[in-house]
């Protein structure tokens, strides 16, 4: 089957690696004329992954309506700002039967809407057969050397969350499905703010018991936001949301960590950007979880100590110092907090 | 206060440190004289923490009486193994304004105990104040070097964990309180038996996202015990679950990880315990958790995989590749046997 693949970043080529060994038809789309030549005539992505083959399967274009035209599939990896303009140019080529699968993990700062709600939005009249959102502890190095990985697909259907399934699964790369559409999404888009903060941290030199703490605090962060959402709270103990968290706070292979890190080094944001040359969706992310956080009344201190970093110009030990003196006298307390169910008695 | 410390390996001499810090009155009890000898004239403890200059106000001894007599609080540091033989050494030493402490890690093979009820076992008709655990992610070596940690301290009554609380608590080592004993005993032991999983894990080279999997499995894993036996499922996403497993987990602190790890690549367990020359907790816990679970009905895969590489001579590769195998379909099933409501639909 054809298999339209948008973006040639990591993930995109990773998740088109996947395909391609179920031997699946891969048409991968990228902007620079110059990447689709490197990946088609050397094989090679070396910006995203140097020192990976990229399958003979696989074939790269510039050209959207050559990806895009002649499937049922189509795969977007493209980051959260460009969700919006990526959907409009699909429009022209999508239909009923067309079903779309986004692997992005971001919240959009002003409107604080989660990519497949960004995805519909753009959609506006036009039908498609279903939306579905791929996410989970997946460093796309490790599944391009075909290391063993587990996902979780999810659709407001369970029939296209299988669909989906059956395309991606195979031996090593391991997929489940999920009916909790807006759990798996703001696991997966929020895990990148507690990134920042556990790199931040590390960047400090703070330690692995201090780490441990934040994580800990950091998914009860997280699900309190996703419950009041409307998410399952199950969800957040699951791959797309324990799982992500741990591998995206504790492998120097995340961006998202890397830029923490960097930050509680001493460097300015702008400087940390510039250097890694990627998208770091934490930093939107951040900016939109605050947003929504202050709207929606949920206490979040680490996307507000992050918040004050980037934002404010607030210093990273200052920051650190009092994520970790916010102390409440009992666990229960902050059980109960996990489930949205107190949020007073901070001592 | 005098304060009894019982047990001079790397986290009995890091929590007296701990008090030694909060002005207590520390008598660290050893076995051996030459250790005992080499804290109070050395300042050091090098087998067990390497470069780290013991606080002068610590008196090590190797005399038990000496450690024990004269005080109401005595902290308990030894091996799983070693804690009824030292109960029963403390009899005649304490009475019912005795608070006895515990900061050991494991189950009892044979009997399945928790330490608090292999301690209440060996009381006997005695009568003590309380008893009260003290558990959570805080690797010895970074509370030594006084990075900011967090630790859970539980007990049947509230009053008693706060009085521990108080005499650890500083800037530094933040102690939280929680009521739910079982869990937070269930929780430090059996993080454990993931750790060695994951030393397992890396030793094969299988890399991060398949660590973070198994993390999350595990997590589940141990919450179906802990809920079975008693515990508030809310405790395992707390420090003292979730906290500690990603602390014993993802750091090269943790002997239960380099166990593991040197299982993982090839070395058979005799040469690996021969080799470290310190208890490792996990083994045993193990063997408790395995006979346990087949009593209870509890489905633990990541424990009975280990028992089978320990115990029953299977190769790491093949145990591993079960455990990834074991692939439900979708999600929810994972989380519905998370909280021990479900347990079938294998695929």
């Amino acid at each position: 089957m054809k298999i339209a693949v948008i973006g040639a970043g990591s993930w995109g080529t990773a998740l088109s690696t996947v395909l391609a060994d179920n031997n699946h038809d891969v048409v991968l789309w990228t902007r620079r004329e110059e990447q689709a030549r490197e990946i088609n005539e050397e094989r090679s992505n070396y910006k995203y992954l140097p020192g990976f083959t990229v399958p003979e399967s696989i074939r790269a274009t510039d050209s959207f309506a050559e990806c895009v035209e002649n499937t049922h599939v189509i795969l977007l990896v493209v980051p959260t700002k460009a969700i919006r303009e990526t959907v409009q140019r699909l429009l022209p080529f999508i239909g009923e039967d067309t079903t779309l699968i986004h692997a992005s993990k971001g919240i959009e700062p002003g409107t604080s809407k989660r990519i497949s709600e960004m995805i519909e939005e753009e959609l506006g009249d036009k039908k498609v057969q279903s939306i579905v959102v791929l996410s989970g502890p997946s460093h796309a190095e490790e599944v391009c050397k075909r290391k063993p990985t587990t996902v979780t697909v999810s659709s407001e259907t369970e029939e296209a969350a299988e669909r989906v399934q059956e395309l991606f699964m195979n031996e090593q790369f391991r997929v489940y499905t999920n009916h909790d559409l807006i759990g798996v999404e703001i696991g997966g888009a929020l895990k990148n703010i507690i990134a920042l903060g556990i790199g931040m941290n590390d960047g400090l030199g703070y330690g692995d018991n201090a780490k441990a703490a934040l994580m800990t605090r950091g998914l009860a962060e997280i699900a309190r936001l996703g419950v009041k959402l409307g998410a399952n709270p199950l969800t957040f103990k699951g791959l797309s949301g324990l799982g992500d968290l741990i591998v995206t706070c504790t492998s120097q292979h995340s961006r998202n960590w890397r830029a923490g890190f960097k930050l509680g080094t001493g460097y300015e944001l702008e400087d940390v950007l510039e250097e890694m040359g990627m998208v770091v969706e934490g930093v939107r992310t951040t900016k939109a979880v605050h947003e929504l956080a202050k709207r929606l009344q949920v206490d979040m201190p680490i996307t507000e100590a992050l918040y004050d970093v980037l934002f404010n110009g607030k210093k990273p030990p200052e920051a650190a110092k009092q994520l970790m003196g916010r102390v409440r006298k009992n666990e229960e307390e902050l059980a109960s907090l996990f489930l949205g169910t107190g949020d007073s008695d901070r001592s």
